[in-house]
């Protein structure tokens, strides 16, 4: 026998392990006390601060981030972990109100520890069987929800992927040859999607070969949501350059405003035209939240607009949200309304990773289609990874749905969380998120110095800050050039104090302003009030 | 003041924080070690078993998969943890041999954990500082291996994504026009790939609305390697069909046979012919990995061929490896042969998470182009996020190279496993692996009963085994209709047996065979020496 020392090269030691296992668990031991610490305790304690900013070259020095030669010292190593954790922003923070995520819940936590553990991939049942089957439930949960008692679905890594898997199945379904022969066998096509809709049909269109300029802009009325009649004078304008209209895209929560889309409408629109019906609820947190508006703004759905005569503030029956998280009941008689239009879409993205903080990345699509056409448009049976003489029952080998290869396990994070807190705890957590939105902008409309965008019906709200030099000096020539700059300073100073964070942007000829998002289930009303002091704290000189 | 009372609606309590943040942290440190016994502990421990399988229905009960209305207890979620690592298959086994990735690195796994609880999107340097400065120094090591001293490049969700992301650079670097107006701007295109490509070339061409029709596929030698004549061969083809050659993939570490294509003369035809060359080493572990082979298969690079002409064994001079992970010996007179040509392409997809053991999903795309192509190509500038008045540089918001919108972090697990062992511990890893399959191919030839499909130059081996009923019976007309009758059963019994498991495929006229990959640093001889065993035992009725 040749032994194995013949191919020895000097240091390969093929006779033993180069792991040293119980140094490594050891390593990791110690890396989750400062992760609990660090992270857990320190970040989510709103004494502490949300983020240590640092510009660049100063983080560039303090990382020491070179990759060298030889590795470093377990103590070192425990140091970087500390370094990383330190000056990394605290999503987990009750004041980081910047993304469309935020907040911790320990369960996903846990679900996702595991899920990074047990590494693999979601795609055979042979090397993932506790997720084929778990992915299949949570999908079939999630279609129900949106009103669907089969179809299909996959988890794909981020809000954006999902709208792209939608809108390249919608092509598939329009035009089957475009797989094989590609878009020079199809007539020229158009997509429809709402000024506010978010930017990733775009992203999706130029990356499908379809082309950004084959995405037409459907106007919005003030609130944001997309005006029906606009959408109709748009496919026509489509069909008159000989576009061939297959997709139109509803969004359901917009990205800034956080407005919704008349799905019904959109939905009969879609379907005398024979285009396919795509819902982006992805900044939403579920398809059937509901509009917490006033008259003047909120155009849908009208039914849960009440504008008390007496106190003429928001008098919206929350109740609803707690049955509607419970599925069923988006077959009843009195909440069935609400989500009115949801059910007749073709496909669904929606996001637990924002609202619902199962964490990043957890996204899916959903189909109504029951004729396989996720795998049809995507198959390229790989003989090494989906054999079909396998000893079980090979349709569960869900891989060859997905455009990628290995894929990431998203599932278990969300079946925890929801196994921890049920339907119920998930509905509370919402239903709190608007009451809590509602409170701050109650709050915000006593101060003078705070003005709404408009009254969004969900949890954003969109406002501008208005500081002691710009106060009653709306007619100025220069207003709106000097309002545009006050909520970068604010930022910038906020950042670097590190108590809170909260996003900018202008839109659509509005200069400037704040979009402030509750999330979060840690948040109290406290932290609300802390926000409004703290902005004009921030900006009080200026 | 209005009350919060107000907005409650009998649970909603807008004064408290509804988590309970003790019991969240208790619960997630008892997960820890939940997972640190059932799945670090139990399933890197060879005398444990890889795999418990179950069939699905069993499974199903087993796992209570059902989602509800009210939450769980403490106890129950922590046995439904027990259960998810009980009944998954763990990959960090020494005995798992199933797929391209394998084993445990604990400091990755370390990084990964800390990435799940930071919870951030890749997107600005505002919410993911350490992030974005980590990715462009990860980026920049890794194009220094490939040869380039600047470069693009960045994180994608797999290696599929990751060829998708270089197919469609390539085509807007070759029709810049597509991104507004679409494929119907620009002429039909062809994409070239071997027989033994990656199939996500092919669903690259399909998303991308190309179309499979449009890639050109190139035959192999023996080996599995391109066969560069008849690259030419079908450049010429698809010219006659009016069709425009732009993207050649190059595929350094076929999926299953391990192959090399020849990177230098597809360069050649490459720039001849006006097209972008990328080179695919996402099944491999680094780019100037090099052949282990005999000269009547091993095509490329002849120069590391060496036959003993006494012992007609591998020769092979592994020391370069440990050099060449050194990155600048890329530049050496003795060792640059070894990756001549891969410089000369355009893109590369490279995987960590395979036999670096960073982890999934941990892939790169990496770029030469510096004219910020990549940006170009997929940006949309959405202003809510990419803010051009921020107050630091804006050119750190790398989000918008991407077709994502939030991105998951996966840079950290890379670098801080890299900080653990440096460069020259990623090196030994990979000779181990190198020598180990090496051992492994010299004790099957010492057996009857393995056969050879052929002798890769990588860490794939790829073999049959020929049970005592088709011994010498090679002559029989039923020979190989039974021989390809053999994997599926010994797959089913080993996996029901759950010591170890290791994949089968079917391949250009090759029936059924088994493929072997080392790439776990915790592997030894022994495991080798029992894979062998094993086979014998687990067919040797058959």
């Amino acid at each position: 026998m040749s032994s194995s020392k013949e191919y020895m090269n000097g240091h390969v030691h093929l006779e033993e392990s180069d792991m040293y296992e119980s140094d490594g668990k050891l390593f990791l031991t110690e890396a989750f006390n400062v992760i609990m610490e660090e992270i857990l305790h320190k970040g989510t304690d709103s004494e502490e601060k949300v983020c240590e900013w640092k510009d660049p070259d100063q983080l560039r020095a303090l990382l020491d981030l070179d990759l060298r030669e030889h590795g470093e010292s377990h103590k070192q190593l425990l140091q970087r972990v500390r370094d990383v954790a330190r000056y990394s922003v605290k999503t987990c923070h009750p004041r980081f109100f910047n993304q469309l995520f935020a907040g911790v819940d320990y369960h996903a936590l846990t679900g996702r520890l595991l899920t990074e553990t047990l590494n693999t991939s979601q795609y055979t049942y042979e090397v993932a069987p506790v997720f084929v089957l778990m992915e299949e439930e949570v999908l079939c949960k999630l279609r129900s929800l949106v009103g669907w008692s089969e179809g299909d679905g996959i988890f794909c890594p981020g809000g954006s992927m999902s709208n792209m898997y939608a809108m390249n199945v919608a092509r598939y379904w329009a035009f089957p040859q475009v797989k094989t022969q590609g878009l020079w066998a199809t007539p020229r096509m158009a997509i429809f999607t709402s000024q506010q809709g978010h930017y990733s049909m775009k992203k999706a269109a130029a990356f499908l070969g379809i082309g950004t300029d084959n995405v037409f802009i459907v106007q919005v009325d003030e609130s944001g949501s997309m005006r029906p009649e606009d959408l109709e004078a748009k496919i026509v304008q489509a069909k008159s350059q000989d576009a061939v209209p297959f997709f139109v895209n509803a969004t359901a929560g917009t990205t800034v405003q956080g407005a919704f889309d008349p799905l019904n409408r959109i939905a009969d629109i879609s379907e005398r035209n024979g285009m396919w019906m795509h819902v982006d609820v992805s900044a939403a947190c579920l398809p059937y939240v509901t509009p917490l508006c006033n008259t003047s703004i909120c155009m849908w759905p009208p039914v849960v607009c009440r504008i008390s005569p007496v106190s003429n503030c928001y008098n919206l029956d929350l109740s609803f949200l707690q049955a509607a998280w419970g599925g069923s009941v988006l077959f009843s008689k009195k909440h069935k309304h609400l989500v009115a239009g949801i059910e007749r879409a073709n496909s669904v993205t929606w996001n637990p990773h924002k609202m619902l903080l199962a964490g990043l990345q957890c996204s899916v699509v959903l189909f109504r289609d029951t004729t396989n056409l996720l795998m049809h448009c995507h198959s390229a049976k790989a003989t090494y990874l989906f054999q079909q003489d396998k000893f079980y029952d090979t349709s569960l080998d869900t891989g060859d749905k997905s455009i990628q290869c290995g894929r990431k396990v998203d599932c278990l994070k969300l079946w925890l969380m929801w196994k921890a807190i049920g339907t119920h705890g998930l509905s509370e957590r919402v239903e709190k998120a608007f009451a809590l939105a509602r409170y701050l902008v109650e709050e915000m409309e006593k101060r003078d110095n705070f003005k709404l965008v408009c009254k969004g019906p969900f949890v954003n709200v969109c406002f501008w800050f208005i500081p002691p030099s710009l106060r009653r000096k709306e007619n100025s020539a220069d207003y709106q050039e000097s309002l545009s700059k006050v909520a970068p300073v604010i930022k910038e100073r906020m950042i670097k104090r590190g108590t809170m964070m909260v996003g900018y942007q202008p839109m659509d000829g509005h200069v400037n302003f704040f979009r402030m998002v509750v999330v979060s289930p840690q948040l109290t009303t406290k932290d609300m009030d802390f926000f409004l002091d703290e902005i004009e704290d921030l900006g009080k000189d200026l």
